[in-house]
């Protein structure tokens, strides 16, 4: 059975390269072939545990003709030579967002991407969320009427390391980048960004002129608004939830309880347990499918991977975030 | 407008009478015109606030000539002479529950209730609270398919004095009668009651014999089988739920929380406050919708009022759950 | 006893004047004794069912010596000059909001409340609505942690006549005025008011160039951010939540259902009943803890009453999240 | 390390067979080494998907040398011979329950295995239910005070096939045998079983002379009451929830939602999924746990698996059951 599945090499071995360790290994159309990593401990402790040949060095993996396609899980400034390394050599990419912090590079590596006809897929891993999708299915549907407001509350457990701060691209880069690909989800034409953020609680974000609060509103082509609602603290666990709201009612995704039990007493009742403080754990199911939806985009099925260009639009609402929040000013977005 | 107002005489002044007093006062169709107690301050405080002439006789009260119905609020025993003497004047009655904790007088005293035609009530209040009401409408309506199984869940904030205790004639005929009405509010025709009692912890209860947590099972001539499940106390207030179910699903009246207010911290996410404390506040819309009922059933009109035969089956339910707990065998019902 | 009681002159008789003839009619401490409206018809249906003296002129209200407050229910463009003549004959004044459309006019009369020192309250009742006043209460007492997310949801069950959009001075100053208050009840320092419109679905405000829909977003002088979402329609009647978050977890603000009653059968399990249609009903209890407070404020105690200065705050945030909306940037707020 | 693993032999290849061959597969510790059941074909489909040998007799697999435990997943007949032939041989036995449908056969082989000291352990998987678990947890842990009464709701989807009726032993002993466990689990020593069974829907139930609908109450040595509600269907889907009360509140492990989504329009608001139709998926999780547990007895390590007694007791409070239910009479149950 092995020699039909999919042979996946994964470069980088992090927290994130095990999630996508595991998701291969446990598809039963994908398996393990490679693992990259320049901290090559990293690829045998993953190999050990998955399978696969182990190298250190990425072009090794890329040159190893046993790589049906690559899953790129290394640091952010990797990604754009990696996806052009890739693309080169005709080899399917499914990368981890953002593409890179830099607008330029992204545009400059855009054209090859497109003419090179190789699927480029990025790992806005929430699409599909079973409740996200759900929402986004039902609205698709009909079951509200016409999209008029979709409220995002998307919060984080705990802010990290300030050192990351400083290397993240800021809040609007790193986090809302994923709520900006949420909302090009449900509304893929987004023509306005206005940005707000504080600095209230988090040190790093202080010290790096970063933002820990901020709260975002976006303008679809259709007059839909979007509002993103973000802390990089939530003491409940991972609060991320949305509304999607039309003319007929409006659709939930609810955060999961970490327990189906409730307490009740003399001082509160129906209490439930907090949420899931992981984000791993809280989307452990999403990173699976998402596997399976680049699986449909390399077969040339239809699939809902965002692709190259949902990753570079999403960059751009990060960039004009940045810049409403600091100008004042709305920013209007020439998306082409 | 006053002279077109039915005119009320109140007998008693206790808790539930003072609950009376307030739902004639506001009720447009009613004024409070005597009161009787024997002690007679109460009946002056409750005069001071609503009106109406005062005496500690209920027999000149029933000769006034200015009560065009009553309303006995006074301790159970005098509930049997009452009824009879306001059916021997042709003066309707709405009474608080029990008829009687004694069986016997009531059926001594259910011909004369019967040939007099006077309109005689029984003050099951459940039965006009607003949830309560809509599920038995909507079950009626056929929103679930036949009744399979009605699951009540009744448990009062705290147990009462001992000494109530050892007249209030056990937990079946005090407690549980409400719950005995509700089932017959759903299915009338009640063929056979077991019931389990536990002394657990109520001081007063242990002292006199009686059972402080009870489950009662009853089937009806459709066999759709009822459960009550009763205790004395609930450190989150008044926990009084039904749950009709049937092939087509489920009906579920819940209790109402003290706020709309939810908390969520690192602890617990969705916490609501405690319910209700009080009976008089739990209920106290169902107090208004009862006597606006009883106003429909001594006008001939189509009413839900409890009546004097409602008031003996539920008695009939209490004693034979009583010596169904004493016995441990099922006891059959022959209502006639 | 009505002697001592306070004598409460109304003026305007429509829909929120029998609002508050009601309260005051329920109150303990007040009396309705005056009605003005030069619809005189509606003054004397009021009278008839809560008593008082019809004029249809609001100066015989005010020169009668027989009022010691007044509640102004009229409509808007008197608000200014039953102000200025109340305050000159030194008579308290409970106002529906808002003081005016045109912050001139306001501006314009301010020195002379200030002057004055007679009590001037704002309508803006919601302050008053128990679970936004406990959310607020439970903020206060540190439950959360310093507020660092105030997110409200605000939509109304319909768009008002198209006749009325016309005269309402647009969603910000009609509609969302009652947000920006109760944004200034958690946080009433506001520094930054940024908003985004559309119009999307209501044919009046199409007409008269006003959304239909509509993002606020609001920074405190503490660096708290507060975002309020608009729609002048909602299927499920009034939808009116606020979610109050910080580091220690959030506290929210639910809706009323109508019904206590859950359903649950093969398509859809815990189904509750839609929220209330009518704000009367919504908030009714609102508007009597609205008057007890005034008549605190009139006895110089302490008091959440909002006064003349919040109403102006108001308009003020009103103005500038116009602004925003027509310019595309962020307005600064110098208050003083 | 495969050498290390425990070496499972699993007789029976039907449904529930599937679910523990998975869970073997799964589990780190064990593996799947022998499959036996006389319909080979079964057998062969689960060994190509999980390894193994095949056997169309049991007494192979017992006899092989290469089996360090045994599942028993055969029908209910088969349970009693295959315990005996294991602990003949020394080999710790999971087993499906019941142990069988008569008393007597049980009875007689208890001896046997008490004298063996070889662990064998019953399937009463919904101990191993996270949510069940936890309740039981906490009510240990003393956070509702002492256990005064449990409610449980377990209603099954749908009724199996009449054929599986004619040979189930009866709804106590097929079905809340379940819910027996689950209430020993929490009260082990019942004293009282009292039963009342209805025939409402299922024409299977009818023409085997067995109940659809039941009610059972037991008593526990310490006085609390456990109320079980049954039926044989549900259009909701599993509907298996525990309510556990004492003198400080109370404890609810609610069923879980096939989706975090919920929906609100004109006619209903807060409307989740339904609930798992399958008990596959319901336990999934703790078919897993229940494995776990097992593997610990067999190492004497602490472990919450139900025990050859557990699995006697479950089955004398069914036959307790199906004999109140038929006399009308509360049983005494004396343990020993």
């Amino acid at each position: 059975m092995t020699q039909n599945r999919v042979r996946m090499g994964l470069i980088g071995t992090g927290r994130i390269g095990l999630v996508h360790a595991t998701s291969i290994s446990a598809h039963p159309e994908t398996e393990l072939s490679w693992i990259a990593d320049p901290f090559v401990d990293g690829a045998h402790a993953l190999a050990a545990r998955f399978g696969g040949r182990v190298t250190d060095s990425s072009d090794e993996l890329l040159d190893s003709g046993e790589v049906d396609a690559i899953l790129v899980a290394a640091p952010t400034p990797t990604h754009v030579p990696l996806i052009e390394a890739a693309v080169d050599r005709g080899i399917p990419v499914l990368c981890e967002k953002p593409i890179d912090l830099d607008i330029a590079r992204v545009e400059a590596l855009r054209p090859k991407v497109a003419a090179s006809g190789v699927p480029v897929a990025l790992g806005f891993n929430r699409r599909f969320d079973p409740a996200f999708a759900e929402v986004r299915a039902r609205v698709a549907a009909g079951e509200i009427g016409p999209l008029e407001q979709l409220t995002i509350i998307s919060r984080d457990p705990a802010a990290p390391p300030a050192a990351y701060i400083g290397v993240s691209g800021g809040i609007f880069r790193d986090m809302t980048i994923h709520d900006f690909d949420m909302a090009r989800f449900f509304l893929p034409d987004i023509v306005e960004v206005s940005a707000t953020g504080s600095t209230l609680f988090d040190e790093g974000a202080r010290e790096h002129g970063d933002f820990d609060t901020a709260v975002v509103t976006l303008k679809s082509a259709s007059g839909a608004i979007v509002t993103i609602v973000n802390s990089r603290h939530s003491a409940v666990g991972y609060d991320q939830r949305i509304e999607a709201f039309g003319a007929l009612g409006s659709l939930q995704a609810n955060n999961p309880s970490l327990s189906l039990v409730s307490a009740s007493n003399a001082t509160a009742v129906d209490a439930r347990a907090p949420y899931e403080p992981q984000f791993l754990h809280r989307y452990a199911v999403s990173y699976s499918a998402e596997l399976d939806a680049f699986l449909r985009l390399m077969r040339g099925e239809p699939s809902d991977s965002p692709t190259f260009d949902d990753g570079r639009a999403a960059l751009l609402l990060a960039d004009a975030a940045q810049r409403s929040a600091e100008t004042g000013s709305v920013v209007a977005m020439p998306f082409n």
